[in-house]
């Protein structure tokens, strides 16, 4: 559990987009995020106070986030000259950077010396048991795709944020390690050893409340070659009772994998509920997410209504109409 | 690459079972068996000369394989003394234990200096790559299961020694660990971290001649709740041609799963083509085979006639009647 509230650190970030972690910590956690730090000629901002490590500490941030991605794969003399500074002021630091904190000697023991941990979301800090398949009680929803970077993240996060004001139980379960920035805790699903992977998903998702929900990030795609057994494990081990399927109808082939066409929604949700019902027989299919962004307004609301009538289920681009519709779905479950 | 020849190393092994790592290299590569070294009261015999590791050394051998499971995790004095002494004399040592040879500093110091190797074949000795989904030249086949344990392994063994047999061309692909150690080399998967498992499937069965086949060892289930993300990496990642679905019908629920069934072979066949065809639309099933132990013969053939006339494919059971059949399945593809 990475301590809250956030500095966040957008270093040297040359663009928006380089701030990216940044911006959804800012989006979706917005009482975590009380500041920002930047370098000279940093091209991104997030609308915060920009704050000194001593003025973000004396307002309350306990933990610096690294969220910006850096180049090249290394911790330029620049920031580390931040992270140090910070490792002495009080700070805890979390970064998903390729490269880890805990390879840099300087860091580790300025962490020592000041009894600061660092937090390195992209490998995983807990030993997972391996799945028992044991029912849980309380209610979980997976987000599954038609492929990787379709919008399952930000469809479970508008989800919660849907929840939470409609005044329904609800907690976003992170897979990956911007949503581990993002909430502070979860499980770095592509990092785990194999046999602990379905396992993983079972402790991030415990029993709880009956009428609680948990909404699970979901992770690449049953039908994408190079990462099928991770979303496989994320729905055996989630046992979800609703899913909603993620989509982006305009990308002419999965991530990665040219030549090779996404399936179709309808294929999507056969693959998907085949594989749920080993877990869960109840588990039904409650809305659909379309990553409408490379379409203009009314073709994105064309394509929605002819979606919505062939399943005869809600679906929305929660980025340009809110999760309400797809929360109120999960209400009816 | 494990260096073969190997000396057996059987310990004390209390009983024959705890020696079935050595006893599957007995029967399945007995060219790299050439002999055994017990401790007394050791309850398992290999029928191999008993040699010294002086006497092992100037036969040939070049590695003492740990063909024996340890009791509670630990390797006993009795054991170090003679590990030790095997690196003195030139051995490079194999391992398959959970406890880690290299995790152990005197054995780490003696390999040091004698200049030799320590092979934990637990965890992965590769960088693996993520998957590209590429197609590659070669068959390959992939032995499917209905649960784990029910003979995987043994079916893609006993088709490598049919093929063999046939002149035709053909690998077992190792995926596990008791397969390692057999055949010297191998992806140890169920130790993958999750991002690269399909991945390291595509490297252990890369390019080949269009006539030459992989076997390749399956692990778990795609219905096992806890482990079908591997299944789902192997079939992703293997794009096999053909798939062998093995059975072991007497089973009341699936392993370490009270209370949940197996699969029936025709959800089994289902489930499996549906995802095989996602990397290969071209793979078919060709062959069933059962693990009868639990049967008697007759009960044995009328189950396995029955299956035969469902599927319309060779059903056999390869430890009581071999896998010639299958391989001719295979030929004929």
């Amino acid at each position: 559990m990475i301590p809250t509230p956030y500095l966040l650190f957008l270093g040297d970030a040359p663009d928006p987009l380089a701030a990216k972690v940044a911006q959804g910590i800012r989006d979706w956690r917005p009482d975590h995020a009380i500041a920002q730090f930047r370098l000279p000629n940093c091209g991104a901002d997030m609308k915060l106070p920009d704050m000194t490590l001593q003025e973000a500490w004396d307002a309350g941030a306990r933990t610096l986030v690294i969220g910006v991605a850096n180049r090249g794969g290394v911790i330029s003399p620049l920031w580390k000259e931040v992270l140090l500074e910070a490792l002495t002021v009080g700070f805890d630091i979390a970064s998903g950077l390729h490269n880890l904190l805990r390879d840099d000697p300087a860091l580790v023991a300025a962490a020592k010396a000041h009894g600061r941990t660092l937090h390195d979301v992209r490998v995983p800090s807990v030993k997972y048991p391996i799945a028992s398949g044991a029912r849980r009680t309380g209610k979980r929803c997976l987000a599954v795709g038609t492929d990787c970077s379709v919008g399952k993240m930000y469809t479970a996060l508008a989800l919660d944020k849907a929840m939470a004001e409609a005044g329904m139980k609800a907690t976003f379960r992170a897979t990956g390690q911007t949503g581990i920035l993002i909430t502070g805790d979860g499980v770095p699903l592509d990092a785990v050893i194999a046999d602990f992977m379905s396992g993983s998903i079972e402790w991030l998702t415990p029993d709880n409340d009956p009428d609680h929900w948990d909404l699970i990030e979901g992770q690449g795609s049953l039908h994408h070659l190079s990462f099928s057994g991770v979303s496989m494990a994320l729905i055996h081990g989630g046992q979800p009772d609703a899913l909603i399927l993620c989509h982006e109808p305009t990308r002419p082939h999965m991530r990665g994998l040219p030549g090779r066409p996404l399936p179709s929604l309808r294929t999507m949700a056969d693959t998907a509920l085949m594989v749920a019902r080993d877990a869960n027989p109840e588990c039904r299919i409650v809305g659909i997410s379309v990553n409408t962004a490379a379409m203009d307004e009314p073709a994105a609301l064309a394509y929605l209504a002819e979606v919505e009538a062939e399943f005869g289920l809600p679906a929305v681009d929660p980025f340009r109409q809110g999760a309400a519709r797809l929360a109120e779905a999960l209400a009816a479950v």
